[in-house]
């Protein structure tokens, strides 16, 4: 937000150095005031926007907002009934610091949360008491300094504590509720005189308040983090098969149409596979949440959060080949055209079945039911057997090209350039005599103003320049990016067998139903669109 | 924690199903009283070297871990000095609570949270403050349910409001604040009758809690985010070289030194590039956080963690081409030792250079100065034309090799396999007849026991196997997957480009040094290891 703020301040300055201080401020002041309406009106539609669009995203975000006022509302009886009010006193307002913690957005977290807080409440209850029990036997300084002592120790071990990876990956949220009863309890013990009292209510309290936070999240509309990793899975897995596809069209297709599509918001190649590859940590969190739910399956034991964490790693894994698939069609060195087209039917079709294969492990998860025993099927091979024979009908493409003479004349100037460059860094030498020599650095020159914004310019726009002259120019021979476009195709297929083999092996661990041909007759084209679960990772710190 | 326990019921029953139960409890509780003494020292080894682990990996934990200690003590004053005590009040409390939450590992962690904290205070005491103004005007009852339907509406529009992303990402933790004093303040309101002394007392301590917290992380050893942030860029762009170098070695290597190395704990080159790939999340905190930081360098107006930001996403790209670079010595395909060779050592070359570069951008971040002007130099354009040279002097290498025949047949075979296994799998044939044909199979059968457990074996065993037939028998030309190992170099040293403009933008915006080869003939052989800053995010849910 400060660059934000820094930069407006910026442009405002130099709006003001062009046409003199008061005029202007008078007239920014009188031109904000005329388009304050309009402003208003932009802001209030901007809003509504946003607040339409969270809710349309996914409308569970309205339900869990509606349930987290419900809940707050029903812990507020506490204190606004008399009779409870009279049972419970003013401990009633740790139910509702209770309630703002632990509701989370799935059922998974909220268990997750309120356990460890359970866990470490009791646990700070239990140590505080004791430490309290010891300290009542002495005199009033005494006391003190022994209540201030541990409260170091104490403090100093439970946050060294939560750098331990097991105890930051499973319990860190209870070692800081653990800090936070324990401090609250020992220190204010020392102005009460019935500990035992405050513990007791206090413990009440938090209990009430995690009863209606786990009812709610487990009964009343309940969200699973299990059911978003299951739906996160079979969206990778179907954004996967739309970069693939996407990916083999536009390395074969007029160079216009793919200007066309650059110009369109995102590429679709790059759309399909992002949420891939950054998908370690939610995958990580969903799955920690997900253990903690029951199963919801009734042919399960429990729900296999594991083996999704292992088809998410395989699928990260297949992520880079495609990433690397995709980087072909941006690379300094391209294969011309015609030589492309030689091989364009081999490659979509083959791209096509890959596809095919990752389409139908999207719809076995999907459907939970094992994957067609034909997801292999004859037609890959073919495919694969195709390639085999398009790139052994050229031969002589790997040869080289007649455009050798260019490409060493291109090198020479290449290195001459270096050479210079190096030498004018060194010793100073005046950049003049290499005016005439090349067009690039006649036009760098012209750009040049004072002595240090050349030595910028120079730093930023000859060394890159040089560096693609000699990319480009060394043409390697014509097809050696063809070939390597070919070898991510195979790898791409090489490692579909281990995404196949983790994906049966989840179907396998949450007994999936057989596979029945007729069940996919029916289409699932009504589906709403699927629901990115990294939006609705709220950071726990509650509170 | 649950599976672990599972799987260790699991095998405990196994043991008692096999010598009969009662004899083996009686000898299982004896043999673990017996074990006890050892197991408790085993343990107790293992904590310490935990411990000790921890605070030697990075020895600022430590002082986090007594800073924290400092703080609570300090804030425990409040109630322990009777002077102190007299002018807060139970009110003290709240410093407390402050202390535990807003206190970070990092200083910007600390301020973010420290000001989204007083943000949400101030916002939510005048909120509350309104309401009460409104309610006390009516009789008990109405006030009652008016003060239940605010609790309501509040808390479902604040929780709503965090899924909004721009919210989400800056002020999440200030509206849960806002939530949780809203909550107290209101409801408390009911049964207290001066709100506005509350409001007052709580404001009072929970400012002494914060500026307490801001003193220790700004001013006490201080732990800075962005120097994080610095040093983990240095130490990506360190691990991305050490891989490309180990990359190169492992595929021009014997088999036999690569069997030997997979043995030990983990792949030097996996390790290099494996903090690169998932730091998206890590660098996007830590540059949130180091926004917080005020500046500390004199050159510079603000630290430029915008920057950082880009030059991790760049540094990702590069990561995305170095795990294809390794798929080649994974992939199934394998070039024959013997044509590797012939262009080992043009690639080692090329990787050798690109690895100083990426060193020497490493080194300049590290020690804050420009790069060294030759760092794209005359050398690894020479080494790039090397290996075009080495390329083409081998035409006949892309021509397929003497194998043709026989590829065709194993194609055949695999064919045939598919084919058959559909068959079987359609038809219910029996798979006796196709014994004879295949070695492969033939093992598989003799491993079948039941019919359910061969269908799974089948799903298992017979398609993973299929496919690496088909593939690895289709040879395509030999080098092919040499054309893609080559290209990928050609194409890292293209994104090199990318990586060094980023790396120069930094230096241009933070106002690095001036190159001066002079200062690089210090070596920096004392320097301790690059600290793994993924490990010190704690989840800031502080409670």
């Amino acid at each position: 937000m400060a660059t934000k703020v820094h930069v407006g301040m910026e442009t405002e300055m130099n709006g003001n150095g062009r046409n003199g201080v008061p005029e202007i401020v008078k007239n920014s002041w009188k031109k904000r005031l005329l388009d304050f309406p309009g402003k208003m009106k932009r802001f209030t539609g901007c809003s509504w926007r946003t607040i339409w669009k969270a809710g349309r995203e996914d409308p569970r975000r309205i339900i869990h907002a509606f349930k987290v006022g419900l809940c707050l509302t029903l812990v507020s009886l506490l204190y606004l009934i008399e009779p409870l009010f009279k049972s419970f006193g003013t401990s009633a307002i740790w139910a509702v610091m209770t309630v703002v913690v632990v509701l989370e957005f799935t059922a998974g977290a909220t268990l997750c949360k309120g356990l460890n807080r359970g866990l470490g409440t009791v646990l700070a209850g239990s140590l505080a008491f004791l430490i309290n029990y010891i300290a009542t036997r002495s005199e009033s300084v005494v006391r003190a300094v022994f209540i201030g002592a541990a409260v170091f120790l104490i403090g100093t071990a439970a946050t060294y504590m939560r750098f331990f990876p097991y105890i930051k990956k499973n319990y860190d949220y209870g070692v800081v509720i653990f800090l936070l009863t324990f401090n609250l309890i020992t220190v204010s013990s020392y102005r009460v005189e019935n500990v035992l009292k405050i513990v007791h209510d206090r413990f009440y309290a938090i209990s009430i308040g995690c009863a209606i936070c786990l009812f709610m999240s487990l009964l009343v509309f309940p969200i699973w983090s299990g059911e978003d990793l299951h739906n996160s899975t079979v969206g990778k897995l179907e954004g996967l098969a739309k970069s693939i596809e996407a990916c083999v069209n536009e390395y074969f297709n007029d160079p216009e149409i793919k200007e066309n599509q650059d110009k369109s918001s995102e590429d679709p190649i790059y759309k399909g596979y992002k949420a891939v590859l950054d998908s370690k940590s939610i995958d990580e969190t969903l799955a920690l949440y997900a253990s903690w739910e029951p199963r919801h399956s009734r042919h399960c034991y429990r729900f296999p959060w594991q083996q999704y964490v292992k088809v998410g790693a395989v699928l990260r894994q297949f992520g880079y080949t495609v990433v690397a698939l995709h980087g072909c069609l941006q690379t300094e060195i391209q294969t011309p055209r015609p030589v492309r087209a030689r091989f364009k039917d081999p490659c979509i079709r083959l791209a096509g079945e890959v596809t095919k294969a990752l389409m139908e492990l999207a719809n076995s998860i999907r459907r939970r039911r094992h994957c067609s025993p034909e997801i292999l099927s004859d037609h890959l091979h073919e495919a694969l057997q195709d390639l085999d024979t398009a790139i052994k009908s050229q031969p002589r493409l790997f040869l080289g090209s007649k455009k050798n003479q260019t490409t060493s004349n291109m090198l020479a100037l290449a290195a001459a350039h270096a050479a210079r460059y190096k030498q004018e860094k060194d010793h100073g030498v005046s950049l003049a005599s290499v005016k005439t020599e090349s067009s690039a650095f006649l036009e760098w020159k012209r750009k040049r103003v004072g002595r240090e914004e050349a030595k910028e310019n120079e730093r930023k726009a000859l060394r890159p320049q040089l560096s693609k002259i000699a990319i480009t120019s060394l043409e390697f021979s014509e097809a050696l990016p063809f070939a390597a476009f070919a070898s991510l195709l195979v790898e791409i297929v090489a490692r579909l067998d281990h995404v196949i083999e983790e994906v049966e092996e989840l179907g396998r661990i949450a007994c999936y139903k057989e596979f029945n041909p007729d069940d996919d007759d029916i289409s699932v084209t009504c589906k709403r669109p699927p629901v990115d679960v990294t939006k609705n990772q709220l950071p726990s710190h509650a509170f």
